[in-house]
């Protein structure tokens, strides 16, 4: 069964109200019942072992009997892409999987789709939630609105290590930027036509190192989540218990 | 522009007719004329530099005026995985593009989709010769008809060090299994439920290492994109020209 979510838990919960979407995936998919015992987190590392103790037509009051937290490991790894004309969601639900961290939609030179609705950031959003309870975790990566490539460069520095993967890069490996990182980063990949030079110039002003993911040439999504799975890689090589 | 691809292409070739789904890509999609420039692999590693001679109402005539070969560099590397029910299509068309030599589905014990028609996996050929041509490289993997787990473990032994994902393997991270495979190699991801504990110890007895990819659990598509982008980061680590 997987975890389910609700923004209210907190460490002193006892008692929690679930409506909306949480309930009707706990009474009409899975037919819980009262007495019926589930995991419940706030996205944020708090893991509760839950009981149901009633059902009514639109909520489900649940009992917290135990409650963990699962740290974080430091790096946080968080992800800047292009808005692409599809595969953000492929993007989303596959990078919060992997237990990225934050979301940083943004629009560059090329991005063909150059605005997102709230209808749908809401939709990324429902899917970053589906995706950390399908895979049990415990953190939900915020889906930052999107904004243009150089606010971008703009608010990372000195924040993250910027690591930005451009096709055209020939001698820096992303392993070698990773050895030389220090920080939380940020993982930077562009829009299904590339970054435009003066971008990858832009972004080096700003202190991105501009790295290769090897040589065969990604889709955009690809690229996402490539390096996202390739980051992961080398954190457990640093630490196995990287979470 | 493209890659195209043709089946008859040698290394000796001087003159090569194109046809369905290809002329069609070269004819009505680019809207190619006579002297235009392409190029073509047989996805065996030739790269040719061609020209358009003549346009038919149903094929393509080309000259090839220079040939060159692109090894692909060793250790190859294979994936084998369940059918799934949905996002076959998914993991052909990423692990392609990430460069991956030889995909093997397979059925095993929780493999819910039990066959693949012939029109289902011509229908993965075409995306993987279609990712392969997006993403400008001059290797075309091979899908190979489904195959029972346990045949799938008879067929590989002694021929490629075989790397089983398995989500309960606490001990043996990805990387430590990569440091003592001398051969090429088989990464094996199961089905959405996951491997049976027997057919995890059937791979043991058939000398797979069993390995972790981490403290998330993962969906059985993303798993298997996961394993090929990390394997190629490794490869990379040790060779930087690894294609």
């Amino acid at each position: 069964m997987p975890i389910f979510y609700s923004s209210e838990l907190t460490n002193t919960s006892k008692k929690i109200q679930i409506a909306g979407i949480e309930y009707n995936h706990l009474k009409n998919t899975l037919r819980k019942r009262e007495g019926d015992e589930m995991s419940l987190t706030n996205g944020r590392g708090i893991h509760a072992q839950c009981s149901i103790t009633d059902i009514s037509h639109n909520e489900i009051t649940i009992q917290v009997n135990r409650i963990s937290f699962q740290e974080k490991t430091k790096p946080h790894i968080s992800l800047a892409f292009s808005l692409l004309k599809k595969n953000n969601e492929l993007i989303i639900e596959k990078c919060t999987e992997l237990g990225i961290y934050d979301f940083f939609p943004f629009i560059s030179e090329r991005t063909v789709k150059k605005s997102a609705s709230s209808h749908q950031l809401d939709r990324l959003r429902k899917i970053a939630i589906s995706a950390m309870k399908q895979c049990d975790s415990v953190y939900l990566p915020e889906i930052h609105n999107p904004i243009q490539f150089n606010e971008l460069l703009e608010f990372f520095i000195n924040k993250y290590d910027l690591i930005l993967a451009w096709e055209e890069e020939q001698k820096t490996s992303f392993s070698t930027a990773l050895e030389i990182s220090k920080k939380d980063m940020c993982l930077v990949v562009g829009p299904e036509g590339g970054f435009e030079k003066s971008e990858v110039e832009l972004g080096q002003k700003f202190g991105a190192h501009i790295v290769s993911l090897g040589n065969h040439i990604l889709r955009a999504e690809t690229a996402a989540i490539t390096i996202c799975a390739q980051v992961i890689f080398y954190q457990l090589q640093q630490n196995p218990s990287y979470y």
